[in-house]
């Protein structure tokens, strides 16, 4: 109805290709280099992903921080 | 129906874990780093998280400020 | 019905922390610091807010300016 | 039915103060200056305003351009 | 209903001033200066425009490359 | 209904001409340079494209990396 509880998680669709590639690094706890829209970069282990974030465990250890997915340009695995 | 009062409030899950774990934060008041998109950031106590914006406590005291979520590219607890 | 006609208002909930917030500094005239995307910033009295714009009436007078909700990064009350 | 087929032309609520703002400076033809979210500026009097697009007359003559509302950071009336 | 095949293409309304500004620029094939975010741009005739990219046949000549329309800053026609 | 399972993957439309020109690369194997937001770029032969992601072979091998649809700025055919 549009009223002030109608709350939407968009864009997250486990059908999709994008999103089952993530569940598979999630799995295999593959190591991701993930560039963002400023070029910048953080490297992690993926634990988790949802409509807005991606939960990475750092490379360097330290507490789970969060990526939003809206800020994230290119993912690539770390083989 | 898509008229003029059809306000939304998107993206605001709280059985995801992005939003979970910004809860967890501010119930146990982690102290922040947040990044931009701009690569600047911005360091403070999480207070509250709606659909748009994040509630931050400076570090060095002072005035609630609001982030926008959508300008915030990653999140890490300072421990 | 999602037809051609059908326009929205995406993210304006007035029961939001967010814009509960940017209404109580419109209600007492509070100076705003306002962030942008690219690091730039702008200073204010807010006169009000809807779903897209915040309308400032700007630190050196003039004539109220309309600031893009979506450029906005960060929003500091000066005190 | 957001089948696809469901177009749908979003934000835009003539009811809305930064519309009905947009919707006086057209009617007055005020020259504008409007900052992009890169920082960078163009000028004009505005000719008409949609869901996503600001017609503008440049300053200097010539065609009307089309800005983009999703790039606009702020907007100025030069008077 | 919001299911995994909820797929929608947001924005394209060819009733909307902008859009029908592009249709008009199709039809004559005239040349545009697609202002891109970072400042750069991009020259050539459009082709087709849906709820997504302007399809650009290049300046230079060679084979139809795709805009992103959420990339676009500003469109001006080039005479 | 607007619930927090109403997950949605909007813009993904394969009847769009957009759309359709990714599927006849993809079919093709035609490499593409992609050009990002913050106008850098990165070259691969595209292998899938869905509602958030484009999943491209890197030009220099390698695994499938994911560019994120919101990033992409320029799509050029390389022949």
């Amino acid at each position: 109805m549009g009223s002030s509880t109608d709350n939407r998680a968009p864009q997250f669709d486990t059908s999709q290709p994008g999103i089952r590639q993530f569940q598979s690094w999630i799995r295999e706890r593959t190591p991701l280099a993930v560039q963002l829209l400023d070029g910048s970069g953080v490297n992690g282990v993926p634990r988790w992903v949802d409509a807005e974030y991606l939960g990475l465990e750092p490379a360097n250890g330290g507490e789970l921080i969060l990526v939003a997915r809206q800020a994230m340009a290119l993912i690539r695995p770390l083989l």
